[in-house]
């Protein structure tokens, strides 16, 4: 059995998960609190990242570049004939360079300019024992700005593309499926002036991979109704 | 003919230099400079991130991520028998997950936690028409602190293998010695207190794909003397 070590509301942790589920692999998930700085799960991870894809006894898949790439690696669709089609990073090398130019948007430049703002200031400062009780408006204004910068280049894609890199859905959706997901859930999200990105979240959200990111529920936290509806 | 456009004191840019020279491939070099933000540029990447590999009307790569992965996509070693090796990534899907984890490691979190500092406060800030002339010394101290913790992370590999990821050169290795050796052009690697970090450094300084790096030259920033040496 793999477990999977990850926090609710981690966009790494969720991408991971989602492509997990769409590679048809289970999983049993630990949580981990990424303000809490574990020495036990440091030792796991000396760089302190969720999300840890380990086998027991067996490997231990550090970080969600590491874990996605070792699925693209072993997990394909056998199509009948041909090799096995890489299911996270599909197609030829330029469009797999492709899915990899926007993982790295989302997974780097997304996650600096806007979701760590929101995390740090709206949860783990609050959880934290060292932290402030209140989030600091300025950073959650920037953060929101940047948010709407990132959903304009969400729909620029779209405009062209029925999936972020292309034709087909790639590790690129889910990863920014993990951010999105997570300022959704703190209702941060203003899809009805992005409608071309609000479509596609929707279309991503009703697959089964999707399920079990949409009953994640964190005590005191309640996410917005709309968080779980499909139709929203 | 390829081009890559690049910064010579780029972390990134260095370490994609380096792949493609170890991967035999002789590329044109064109300058950006990072803190310019030029509207042609970010035309070839929203991101704005370095470096980017084009073909003349044809494929744009952007980021070292999606470049080290493409190069390790397209470039292998031709063993005789069996398919060609991945050169970037070797080994098994298991050891191939190390050394991403490893490029993860150098190129986010020692990114962010030292090699940021320096640039910005040594270079950017300098050449930027908005910046400062002096550096914060706060930051460049915590730069200096935050560097020895990952010189001892380095030295700590290197106890049980040859290389970073392992018993082959990897892009971990190259991703390593992209931000090492921008931090040893501006002084500021203190190689005497990790004598196992240097005998690696010393090795991987020796070989051809490294020698366009030392011969970099920033007007008014001169190396120390140290710099290009191979017995330093």
């Amino acid at each position: 059995m793999l477990r999977l070590i990850h926090y609710s509301l981690d966009p790494f942790s969720r991408s991971i998960r989602l492509a997990l589920a769409e590679c048809g692999l289970v999983v049993e998930l630990e949580d981990e609190r990424p303000w809490a700085w574990r020495r036990d799960f440091l030792m796991l991870n000396p760089a302190g990242t969720l999300p840890v894809l380990a086998q027991r006894q067996g490997f231990v898949l550090a970080g969600a570049y590491a874990i996605s790439e070792y699925l693209g690696d072993t997990h394909g669709k056998l199509n009948g004939e041909g090799p096995p089609r890489n299911l996270m990073f599909p197609g030829t090398a330029i469009e797999r360079a492709e899915v990899r130019r926007l993982v790295d948007w989302f997974h780097v430049k997304m996650d600096q300019e806007a979701s760590r703002y929101f995390l740090e200031e709206r949860l783990y400062q609050r959880f934290s024992d060292f932290g402030r009780n209140t989030p600091d408006t300025d950073i959650i204004k920037a953060g929101r700005a940047n948010l709407r910068y990132h959903l304009s280049y969400v729909s620029h894609l779209l405009e062209k593309r029925p999936w972020l890199a292309g034709d087909e859905l790639s590790f690129a959706d889910l990863a920014a499926a993990g951010h999105f997901s997570v300022l959704d859930y703190l209702g941060e999200v203003p899809w009805e002036e992005f409608p071309r990105a609000k479509t596609w979240y929707t279309v991503l959200k009703a697959r089964p991979s999707f399920r079990p990111l949409l009953a994640d529920r964190l005590p005191g936290v309640p996410p917005p109704e709309i968080y779980a509806e499909l139709d929203f």
